[in-house]
């Protein structure tokens, strides 16, 4: 089977005959198509449509004639489907890092690991097992804009398409975030109720939920608030301790994360206001 | 197959030998036990316990010797296996309705609906084609105590065991509910994350929320907030509109009202503090 | 929100241009695209374009146009979003005929139920409650071919567009499958592992299953066989009787005979070879 | 919160008054228990209880009592809540594998692997990653027999109390499974409709499937029809090619082997004929 060498994402106004100027620059070029998807965002009038080629294409060519035919605020990426570079940001827990090293080690994560930085120096080895360089940088005894900038200086070494946030636990100023817009991803868990606050376990566990959930995002400057990637939901019960809540709230956001990953990765995914359209 | 003819659900401050005595009283009045189960509810130090019999059994020896054996604050109930008498209250939406109302006429329900209250008319033909008494008491020009007063006469000719909110779009006062500790079942939409407030649909679609869900829950003083019984969410993605989000809510809300009836109608619901504990 | 008033299903043999000049028509017709979607089956190199516009258009001339442009085996589709006339059958359960009627009388079918048609008197009254026609046309002392003709002449008066079978309890021959090709939909229980048989339930308890599922398919010339539409599953455990077993394969297949009804009379479906194209 | 330190598991004939003469026993003996769940099984009139506690125990008086009061035919085990020494048996492919070394590692799995043997190289380095044995114990060139004689050998060197088959690919003889009856755990895909032979995923493909599964169970001598613990499935569409789909199979066997490994180690499981009971 044909698999797909290059995406085209464009995202802008809604006009009428977009589909058909945009599919004929692609005819003219005698571009392979595989698939094509296209969706108009009624409330904002936007309009946005993925497209997937095979083999070798003029990339050059066609983004100047796409010029010629889209709106002036047009937004075209025409991405070759290669791995995406990414950074990984960690604290103390392992689930969710556990999940990416494993699928990156046997190439089912569409991502090459560039680095893992964490604050704690707990998931250092582990992240060395599989061949994965390791930046502590700890985050003790300095203010959280020095922090931050060390963080930032180590992650741009590496150039990182993505910035993922496999339980970072710090909150991010909106100073690092404007380095990646759309391309830093969170997991993190949220019940139905949802509980905010020093100890959502402890809360969910003294209100009897019956789920527990999580959510992957991209993260703009309101940490939590982005446009949301993906959720999911596994069943508890009131044989359930506060522990055995935990453990299937990692379970579930591991699964969650992996998913967004995926999505993202392989160009899936457009933004529009805080919502994401996700073309799978 | 057997099926159980009586339940006795024992609910009290948890001490050593509980189980012993229990099913010692059980075994001198030779009864055909079919399942038992127990939990204890660490926090508090509750003990909850779920027997089903088959066959006859003398109700009054049992509860007589239980009451010996017993701490002096357990709480026992010894129901027959027989349908629960409920009465309905609803206000326009038929997605739940309908549900119990089919469910009813089938005899999948394990109840008898004795009546159906709403405070529109929109439901009373519907409810009417099922050979159901629908008995209409608008809220329109009365104070919420004298609308109340009248629902709570009406709803007391029936003599019910339990009162289903089935969408019903009023909240009922703590002199209501008084009259029915964890007796009163409500279905509500909830989003992950929650929305509260006038729109939550419109909320939801903005956020571009990815499962829509549903709770089931016995209400106490604070609506919305009792003891919860079910929990289930339904995916949703950025190609629904506000009309389709509505319509998954409603899809999922009659599942998990159904299926917590079903779980209080059959007698395996216990609570403490504000949790539930389901023997399922 | 705009609501689409009219879909474009196109199914032909895939060839390079095909979205270019499809679209081409729409805009030269200057229809008022919504959405659109393709995809190419690439074991048959088969090309699926799904449509949608709003406002009034000229069919006829959007046909014709299509015709020249479209590859000679291209099975072409213009339907105006207007609700489905359909036939149900059943036997005697009524999960299924149950969620249909309701969902019916509240306008969230998408179709209208012109009739009912049984084998056996059961639901009749049941029908008639919803104010729908119910015709028993028993199969007692007949042929099959016999029974067969009966029904067919009954279904063919109201020119059905789909039949439904919502727990019809007999096979059906080729002879009528034709009558309805891909327009025959079915529910029917499947499990993990797949039991065949006289007792399927039987089969599924002794084995100790954890999940029952439910299928919804086109019918074809082999039942059970023909492509799917819709599965889904609901799990079980040892707790279960086989009673409890067969109450949830029936809460399984109601949900799913739904939904999948939603997709095929919302012209979202489309056939290659033995399986559906789903534009969801 | 205070942790079982203690699992009594009792599987016997079913008679009036068990749970209270058990209860008895521990009562007498001043046990801590912490919960206690009983299942009678009707078919076979068997009688399952599964006890908790906390606390040192005198074992020898517990057993010896126990004795006295059951039947003849009681199969009685008393775990200390240790974690169980396992061996792992694997082939070529490393989603389950990895899912076992990374909870195994941050003491999620409640076991110690021991060591992982293979018929192939390719999971060797992986394996020693984690700082866990690896032996290669090729097929090619042998008997089965002589391959499986190899196998045990080295598999008995460690003494384990269970085997996990994590994706080996090969088939157990009735001899080697006489060594761990109901010890013996494996994972496979399931379908629905169940496919059976060479190419399972290409038949599901062709088939258009909806959704894949996965069935985790107990190895008897007939391989995937031991008893099951865990089964689940996860959703496709028609946008899945062969591989996509093969993905998806392998994230749901994983999730759905660590659930029933989790069960298992936990002391959770009972079996009854070709079934489970799971105190979950």
């Amino acid at each position: 089977m044909e698999q797909p060498s290059s995406v085209l994402l464009i995202d802008c106004a809604d006009q009428k005959g977009l589909v058909h100027q945009v599919t004929g620059v692609l005819y003219r070029q005698n571009v392979n198509i595989i698939g094509n998807q296209e969706f108009v965002e009624r409330e904002q009038e936007r309009f946005f449509m993925r497209t997937t080629f095979s083999g070798a294409v003029d990339e050059k060519a066609i983004l100047s004639e796409l010029a010629e035919v889209l709106p002036a605020d047009a937004h075209v990426t025409l991405s070759r489907r290669e791995k995406k570079n990414i950074v990984v940001l960690v604290t103390k827990e392992q689930h969710c890092l556990g999940e990416l090293l494993v699928r990156h080690q046997f190439d089912e994560l569409n991502a090459n690991i560039l680095a893992v930085i964490g604050n704690h120096e707990t998931l250092k080895s582990f992240t060395h097992q599989f061949g994965v360089n390791f930046h502590l940088i700890s985050h003790e005894g300095k203010s959280r804009e020095q922090h931050e900038k060390e963080v930032l200086e180590v992650a741009m070494r590496y150039n990182p398409e993505y910035v993922v946030l496999a339980k970072y636990m710090r909150i991010l100023s909106a100073d690092f975030v404007k380095h990646f817009p759309h391309r830093i991803i969170n997991i993190h868990h949220s019940f139905l109720p949802a509980f905010i606050g020093a100890s959502p376990y402890r809360q969910a566990y003294e209100r009897g939920v019956k789920i527990i959930g999580a959510t992957a995002h991209f993260v703009n400057n309101d940490l939590d608030e982005g446009p949301i990637l993906v959720q999911n939901v596994i069943p508890v019960d009131h044989t359930f301790s506060i522990q055995d809540m935990i453990q299937s709230g990692k379970d579930v956001e591991k699964i969650v994360l992996a998913r967004a990953l995926k999505l993202v990765f392989s160009d899936k995914v457009a933004v529009v206001g805080n919502k994401t359209i996700v073309f799978d």
